[in-house]
């Protein structure tokens, strides 16, 4: 039996969490597993409840799981309260109280969904299958912050601060993942004008060295936001910061078409993770069984892999989800022309049944 | 008389740069106005002669001229010299000796080059004509950084702070740019996260209070990376720190079609102000005749508009740019099908003559 935390949140996150769950069940009758769900207010509804973003009590709840998987959380409802008190928190306490470091952000353009890119047919043409790894726990996200006055006038601060040990464990993962997949790693920083990206780049070459199979290359976090447009299928494995993680792990979920296929799994020591849709709360098609659920379904899939080692269900969903494609069935996001236009609750019926 | 800094640098550098001066010089006999050239050294090439990026004396010099047109610095040849030592150095002393906070870069599509773009038409039909104003002299690129030992490892950090006052300048700018525009201005931070962002949302919100006639919009910089790809038409201008500002601008100069294309201005107080092409010195291409020196002509032609107020002359000069395009005429980064492919030369001559 496998214990895993499911925190619905706010917005659509309770939607394709649903059908997430009830593609989990499928996995459990036919794979002769049992699951068992603890139910965990985080985020804005936590907030309205409990006046806080996720209760400690919670928290320690979710640390006693295998697995976590979230739906989203935030929503305009929330964004005016101050720091502490945001859906937000609840997310960065998570990963800091699971300590999951690596953010795994697979951008992959299917096939039949290659329309809906923006981008133009020769370039997605090439192909798109590119995996960030993000460090998760450290940077901006967690450094030093604050506001004070200085020189009588309002000040605030943040600190990208990295040590040897958060980049090398971090670089490790991506090297290991392009192990097993098209054997590049890119790493992404700002060398030219951050000292923690000077050290980034040492201790990314240094690791390089355990890995003598994989490419490696730096990339300035400029540069990379250009070439991820104009030629995407250059990546294999991105290795990056928190903070440039955030935004070109978004700049690339857009670029293959729909952020509401993406899937994500945080992992730290061990088996313990956090999965995740990349996708957020979309508080304006929340409630109305329009949101995709394919990215909460595939973050279920990743959990499986990571956390309990089960492969074969893991390729048993995510086939699952490309037959659902193939078949025609599209939400509204990912919807083209002659397509079969399905809902929420649709959609995730189909990829159960295709299991 | 105008005294200009010029500044040719490394790479392709001086090759745009010369193009550049050959329309000034045509803009002088057609307008009857004198410029005075002072060369300076910087980059890579004043490593190699001086072992500096730039010396103290010649930034001085700058400082005492009206305007600088810059090249382009930088290259492999200097990338693992530390710090304090590499080309991008000088940029940093001469953004920060002139005190040039506000950088405005166009990120502007001709109807000419709408099949650069890496984007789909249907995206790009709708049109593209954003001006990114990006904070240039504060943030983390000037903010407390270093290396150090801590229990026991190194660590590296570096400080994004920005002061209410900083924030407030450059808001302005933004705003006052937008005036003259489409009357839109979109703050791009990370306030969810970073204390400094919410710093900047709050600061940016008062500012907005005395230009009533704008919109102001707040998004978080992982969705404008994804915005500018999926929608770039919604932006008119987008108002940025320096390190978001870096990556956002070059992302919208790729959506354009060509970096090639696409000029800068870097302004403070009074008229001073700092002109380059917003690419790098593209050492693959340097001394072959083959870049684009597009960009840098428009650099001088946003010269004379912001630092000489000479509209007229700039406009001309925007028009001759218009007028080569629509003949046909394109260097390789730009080139497509039936269209006539010239060389660096070549296309500063043509530009000259349509003046
Ligand atoms: C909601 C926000 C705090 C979060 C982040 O910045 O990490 C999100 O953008 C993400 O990428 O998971
Ligand atoms: C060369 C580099 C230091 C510079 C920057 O980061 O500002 C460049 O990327 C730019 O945008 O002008």
């Amino acid at each position: 039996m496998h214990r895993i935390a499911v925190i619905p949140g706010d917005g659509i996150g309770p939607e394709v969490i649903e059908q997430a769950l009830l593609v989990l069940d499928k996995i459990s009758s036919k794979f002769g597993i049992k699951f068992d769900y603890i139910f965990i207010d985080a985020g804005g509804c936590a907030i309205d409840k409990y006046g806080v973003p996720i209760r400690d009590e919670d928290l320690e709840l979710v640390k006693k799981c295998e697995a976590t998987l979230l739906g989203a959380v935030g929503g305009p409802k929330w964004d005016n309260l101050p720091g502490n008190l945001r859906p937000e928190q609840a997310l960065l306490k998570l990963r800091g109280g699971l300590k999951v470091y690596a953010n795994l952000r697979p951008a992959v353009l299917y096939d039949e969904l290659k329309d809906s890119s923006p981008l133009k047919r020769e370039i997605v043409s090439k192909g798109i299958d590119i995996l960030v790894v993000r460090e998760l726990i450290g940077g901006m996200y967690f450094g030093p912050k604050g506001r004070e006055i200085r020189n009588g006038e309002e000040v605030a601060y943040d600190t990208e601060i990295y040590s040897v040990s958060e980049i090398e464990r971090i670089a490790k993962v991506a090297f290991e993942a392009a192990k097993k997949r098209r054997k590049k790693v890119t790493s992404v920083d700002k060398a030219n004008i951050l000292e923690s990206s000077r050290l980034w780049r040492e201790v990314v070459s240094r690791v390089a060295k355990d890995y003598p199979d994989i490419e490696l290359n730096h990339m300035y976090v400029d540069n990379a936001s250009m070439q991820l447009v104009k030629d995407p299928s250059q990546f294999d494995v991105i290795l990056t910061s928190n903070m440039f993680g955030d935004i070109l792990s978004d700049e690339a979920s857009m670029i293959v078409g729909s952020i509401g296929m993406l899937a994500s799994a945080s992992l730290g020591e061990g088996s313990i993770g956090l999965y995740e849709p990349i996708h957020g709360t979309a508080p304006d098609i929340a409630g109305q069984d329009l949101a995709n659920p394919v990215a909460t379904i595939l973050s279920a899939a990743m959990m499986l892999r990571y956390s309990f080692n089960m492969e074969d269900a893991a390729k048993a969903i995510e086939n699952a989800v490309k037959i659902a494609l193939k078949e025609g069935y599209r939400t509204r996001d990912i919807y083209t022309e002659n397509c079969k236009l399905v809902g929420t609750k649709q959609m995730g019926k189909i990829i159960c049944e295709n299991i």
